[in-house]
């Protein structure tokens, strides 16, 4: 089969593999239908991630149909049409029972990183019953890649982590596709105002048409001082890093309000500084959180349901065969405008 | 009356100085019966605290005997015996509505810090009906003395914030009186361990017969590795910060489970590295606080039907004539083994 | 002033009456805008509602102009434009701390009950500054007179107790005011599915106006089959009693999931059946709650940043000079279709 | 092997049976080492329980060792030695997903009911990796027999629904083996009372033992008015119903004050009068559930901490082979002051 091969820092191929075969009884075999470039997936490839092999499938995300099921497996069988979780989930160790799956003792995030990933005609699921989800007739099967990572992620470690309530103010750091799934579903809970800051003015109007009620351009240094205006000197109820970088950490020490949250999203590569001078009296909270896409169920029926339209994320469809011009694609976002690529398998 | 006035950096007096008088009708005067010295109290003496101005009488903490009330007070009358709280609550804006009673747009922390404070014979207390809480007959009240503020901040901002729960693993990082008031406070919600880490063999002595499971003296800089040892790698749940500076804070980032909380209570005077590139993907929580002793009406109950003892926590007694011996005593607690210092006034 | 006054059961009158003046410190005298009628008000007329003795001025809700305020009202000032809570609340008792405002030992339901109402050209107001809310600037005051029960009502008692979260099923009995507040506030958490019974077809149809998913006609006793039916056997996960009658409570019991929550709003005048042979192992919750209007402020966020507009419950208009005849509509709402009037004072 | 067998209503016999063999590769067949007998085997010999057919072995608690393993279980092997859960838990279905072990689709309370039970030299365990727990080296086994059902009962349904809170008051209705085990577990959340009610002087006496700060014998049917009195006529904040009758639930809705909890934990066979004309207003809170045994983890924490002494509520032992005695003796409670038997198989 074509797959998608991380061949050490900067280098990547499509190669012929061999079709993966049920390893344990609880796996199952999945031929993808589509599946997606994560920025995760660019740090791997940046060499950032010494988890991550040479000689690694990558992807994480994707739907696809079982091909077989392993003889342990119970919920699904051949010809089921799937979601690919990006966590794979025992269900049996101490953080799966507790709904902490990003830390299953044997899963967590492996796909594409510890074994082979999605990014290939076929792929290996482990614990297949507790980490894929079935795919409801009918429903539009681009909308659900998004399920495999990106929504999960934005609101699970942004939204749930920063508590969005009715009423209440929330400020996002960072537009890319993360981001901007945390602005999607922080709208499940009807904040009153959601302020999107970023760099890239096309990233703003996509934040605006998805619904922030303002959007701020840090290219002056200035949002802090818009925000802190805007907010009547007070700060934001949650502030969400989306980005990953000290800046935009510390950008969330200074807008958020007393009382409030901030949620952090970003895989960081170093340290912040964290202004204990100022905040110590100022009753907020930190958080950070590997998704554990314990939400799939509930976002699944958000979807269904229309709450939300997560392939207003998508931007770009590519084949398998032309994969390498999807990384280019979504290498350069700044360039090409793109959020989220599909890839047909 | 007799009064401790803070004179500047350095400097501190026994002055006379004129009872106060009703200033607003939600008013009341006390008569000072016990009170104690904070470690805060210290932090303004070095000249820390820019809000609270040379001429300021410290102290936001005791209990007395009400003198006189304002027109608007309707809980209390002249003769009642009452605790005051070292939080002012106006009970009327929108952070006392939430519970946020620290960050009161009218009071706060304010008491012996920027008004008068309660080491004198008499105290101004505003919003007296929503900032003094009765003394049930025949109570302890030197045990109450302890619920003006040490109580609450150890149980609010570390056991609270910290989400202690039965069966779980707690490490209190400083052993001095909020350490203390959080190691006892913690033993509400049966916790299977309670680590204590400190530099002081007294304090850990004491530590251990308040209740502690297992005490460790850092001077080999080895409790991270212990700790480490003996909870088989994962870390503890809740991390409470009782110190206020960088190590032990990091003390904290380097020994908290995932899924857990680090609770910071410590008062900082300098920013702290946060390892988010090791952080970010631990599903933990960072929690900040100054105290809103929006809990002492549950304290009261606590301490009435003897579930715990904060006496325990009392190592002197003085008179208000000899506060100056007082302050030394405190302020040489390593030499002195003092804790709390109660003050006759 | 004109007032319309109870005069005993089945009785009601136009009345003068003198504004009323200052009573305490803490009061203000607002000079009536808008009013409206509320359920409640029937009930008295019914003479159900023994704590209302005749000769009270009716009337629980409205927004109006601060005309006056007591020596010890800090928030308001004569001109200030209000919402009037149907909850008087005195910001200092335990129940007030808690934020369980309806159960203020000298406040909670006292207005157009136990005390003068709103049905009037003025009210005296208790505790003002904890029981009224300031109006900003350009609001549409006709959706704030909303605030003062019925939205604060159908969201606390039925939409936060009842638990609704994003992708959940909700059903709804009783297509009343309050129904479909909760029906509207419902929406803020963006549930999949928000299912509206009714015996009246005119409110059903505005039921599904407003954003019911399904509605069902109950009048061939078989919305339990059909709900059951649509959510495959299982149930749903939150059920809104909104009627006050044993009928519908169990209406309630039939359709709870497993794990769901029956948030009951409804006035109830005699008991109900619990069928606990068949829920104690059903793992559900039973609410209870007069509202508290401790979410207020929440909720005036979310109309002013149109997450909902309440003027969809306000179907007639009337002066208070009309007010019988207003009274006459709202009673008859079977043929005249009313829901919310509105009096302009 | 022995075995305990339900041979209709009224009738039970020791019986030689085959010893089971795995049916499913997630099986154990464990050896019973301790067994013990439930409120809930003697219902069912009175055949209130149709679920469970004639022929069936009882018993759905105990601890025992691995005998051996079907091929896909991971966690456990032959000779680990292993609590069993009275929940069987597949983690794999919605409910289990969300820690509602009761509602697992598959499993729940199969054990001793729909499947054969505990009450022999043998037992097979379905989903046995999410229904075992593993013995820890050295720990008091006797005491963990009381893990498989009633402390995880009294603690979820009780205690954790209750939401017993430092400084707390609660009321227990039933001194039975299920209401001691709410007394225990309610202790690890410190409430300021505990009062226990029954109509048995020995079990009354035996709760004060274990730490009922009051207990009061109804048989003069004045329980209501002395909890009244003793809460300054506000009632408690959590009432635990532990009988199963419609008069000790009624108690309940008597004595729980406004903003409480009623936490059923009785069996019922027959509805309740629920007095809504009573209680609508009182925000309250009713919560039923059969037992997840979401929190055994937890539980086994705190008896190896010695938090709780679980051995306290077992008066007698006897062997498998007399276990027909020990039926008798645990049936006539009221004469033998039975609470749980160990049966050593």
């Amino acid at each position: 089969m074509k797959a998608l091969v991380y061949k050490g820092p900067g280098k990547k191929a499509i190669e012929d593999r061999p079709i993966p075969d049920i390893a344990a009884p609880t796996d199952a075999i999945v031929k993808i239908v589509k599946t997606t470039i994560c920025g995760t997936d660019l740090h791997i490839l940046k060499g950032d991630m010494p988890t991550c092999a040479p000689g690694r499938i990558l992807g994480h995300e994707g739907i696809g149909v079982i091909e077989t099921v392993g003889s342990a497996v119970t919920g699904f069988r051949t010809g089921d049409r799937v979601i690919v979780s990006c966590i794979s989930s025992c269900g049996k160790c101490d953080y799966c029972r507790r709904g902490m799956y990003s830390h299953c003792i044997d899963g967590g995030w492996i796909l594409g990183n510890k074994i082979d990933g999605t990014q290939a005609e076929y792929v290996r699921i482990p614990f297949a019953d507790t980490s894929l989800y079935r795919i409801p007739a009918g429903a539009d099967e681009e909308a659900l890649v998004m399920l495999s990572d990106i929504l999960p992620t934005g609101f699970e470690c942004g939204v749930l982590n920063g508590k969005v309530q009715p009423g209440s103010t929330v400020a996002i750091v960072g537009a890319g596709p993360i981001g901007l799934a945390a602005l999607l579903t922080s709208q499940f809970y009807s904040p009153a105002a959601i302020i999107v800051i970023d760099l890239d003015d096309n990233r703003l109007q996509i934040s605006a048409n998805l619904g922030a009620t303002t959007v701020i351009n840090n290219n002056d240094g200035k949002a802090v001082d818009k925000i802190m205006k805007m907010t009547g000197g007070r700060g934001v109820d949650t502030a969400v890093e989306a980005v990953g970088v000290p800046a935009s950490f510390i950008t969330c020490e200074d807008i958020v309000a007393p009382g409030g949250v901030i949620a952090n999203i970003g895989v960081h590569g170093v340290k912040a500084d964290l202004h204990l001078e100022r905040l110590w009296d100022r009753n907020i909270a930190i958080t950070t959180r590997l998704v554990d896409t314990v939400s799939t169920p509930m976002l699944l029926k958000t979807v269904q349901s229309r709450k939300i339209d997560p392939t207003r994320l998508i931007t770009h469809h590519f084949k398998l065969n032309t994969i390498m011009d999807a990384y280019d694609t979504f290498d350069a976002a700044a360039k090409t405008n793109a959020l989220k690529v599909i890839i047909d398998a």
